[in-house]
């Protein structure tokens, strides 16, 4: 019987590839893995598997009757429907020890590390199987996407060891160059509506009794946007005007240069100053450093609303 | 802060040694591990660590504001208490995944494999880590205990070349012999009231309205209860009297022929020998391979009694 290995629901690149890198250590080992993705694959794995020259794995939602090894995800929600009718063998992930369980011994390895490809190319070594150099830049792509190219705080040690190995493997010499051409696909804008990039992650907020809206566009430079910014201006001034917002904002993250600029539509440009303690250069600001929504927007502008 | 490593409720010898040998491998890491245990040790566990010269770990049983590392389970019902109250650190198993979860990614690794002490010598291998002879003598004897002796069908290869690696680096020449000296001391008799032995291990089933009792004694050889069969088949009267029993079995099993000296008090002898297609001799019948009373003498008494 065979086992589908499986990542997460809305797969990342991680997923995918780690799916794809399981199996094929599996079948190294002589047994019957097969990878799977739970949906439609996003555009920087669309990418990653094109450069490598390898095929999108079959779509596979549902575990009832089925033999599973799950990677990168120990969570149910995250897993695919109908688990308990199925049966978990195996778990490679890198996240918190989420609510799986099982009703016999399996092998389970999770580690504290910035991405799956990390662990898999671990145990690549320790079962001494020899990498594909097609898998190696498989997870060579998710470790970058995973640590942001080293930058995120989760990058461990061990993740740049397993880079060092992985690129030699699969002849990658400029991983930045890699990172850049994923991280150009992950944000692509071209011929998307200016209103359907406003809310390709896009939050309303209640401040004080104001409704703030605030998107964000993670680009792999401004340059992407510079013809449509008056487009993106526009749609904000539309569903401000229609959802009667007191503000609406747009980060446009340079995530290379590592700050945003802000544009902003509000009715009181002057708090928006305030709050980000920068001045206006006609619809927009630069903020050095800015990278998160969550962590440095949101709170800012909701010490200046006096929530 | 320092982290306590711990093996579950009532500990077995897998349990205790694998805290041991986790925390020295953390150490020689640098990191600050400290084995604990749960409760009192098993006459077993005291064996093995006297033989091999290492001192009985502290108890701790309550996880609240510790940080700890689970070995040998990952069920909250075998956890410390408190456990929301602390964090966990690590896992390190070979049962079932059990329904620990935590707030942030960890080292967790869990293989299907005999025993814990296996998982462990992969590791410290894994880490390039020298193991000490007198950890490599724990986890060998934890080995040997988990598996029987590699009769258990949960042995794996795996613990096999284990034991041949440990057996080297402890100067254990006769693994026979350690698991002997192990087995008498678990299930040493001398000195114990034969009311203590037929309880040891003992549990009533109700049989199609009948009542009946059966326990069960793990031996090294059947030498040990040579001189107290009559003690105990009266105590096995005296329950039988008190509790209105029909039936009132207890198993003299001998792990190394691997058989069992059934002992019968019932009001319906005949009935018990065509459960298990023997005839008594007196009060007993020898049964040829019966290892397990869940899997062997409950079910053909059922079928007798027509359950």
């Amino acid at each position: 019987m065979s086992v589908y290995v499986v990542g997460h629901k809305n797969p990342d690149t991680d997923s995918v590839t780690a799916a794809i890198a399981y199996a094929e250590l599996m079948k190294a080992k002589g047994e019957d893995f097969i990878p799977v993705v739970q949906g439609e694959l996003n555009p920087e794995t669309v990418v990653v598997l094109e450069r490598f020259g390898v095929a999108v794995p079959e779509t596979m939602t549902d575990a009832a009757g089925k033999k599973v090894a799950l990677v990168d995800h120990s969570d149910l929600a995250q897993a695919p429907d109908n688990l308990g009718d199925g049966e978990v063998v195996a778990i490679v992930d890198h996240h918190k020890i989420g609510d799986v369980t099982t009703n016999n011994p399996i092998f389970c390895c999770v580690k504290p590390v910035g991405c799956t490809g990390t662990v898999l190319t671990q145990l690549y070594n320790i079962e001494g199987v020899a990498i594909d150099p097609k898998v190696a830049g498989l997870m060579l792509a998710a470790i970058l996407s995973d640590t942001v190219n080293f930058k995120s705080p989760t990058c461990t040690d061990e993740d740049k060891q397993a880079v060092e190995e992985l690129k030699k493997i699969a002849g990658v010499e400029d991983t930045d160059g890699l990172f850049m051409d994923m991280l150009k696909a992950k944000s692509g804008v071209e011929g998307v509506p200016a209103k359907d990039l406003l809310n390709r992650d896009y939050k309303d907020f209640d401040m004080n009794g104001n409704k703030v809206g605030c998107g964000q566009l993670e680009l792999a430079t401004l340059d992407q946007v510079a013809d449509i910014r008056e487009d993106l201006l526009n749609a904000m001034k539309e569903q401000k005007a229609a959802g009667g917002h007191h503000t609406i904002l747009l980060m446009l993250t340079d995530v290379v240069k590592e700050g945003t600029d802000l544009l902003v539509v509000s009715d009181d440009p002057a708090l928006i100053e305030k709050a980000f303690g920068t001045k206006l250069e006609g619809d927009s600001m630069w903020i050095e450093g800015m990278m998160s929504r969550k962590k440095q927007t949101i709170p800012n502008l909701q010490k200046a609303f006096g929530c």
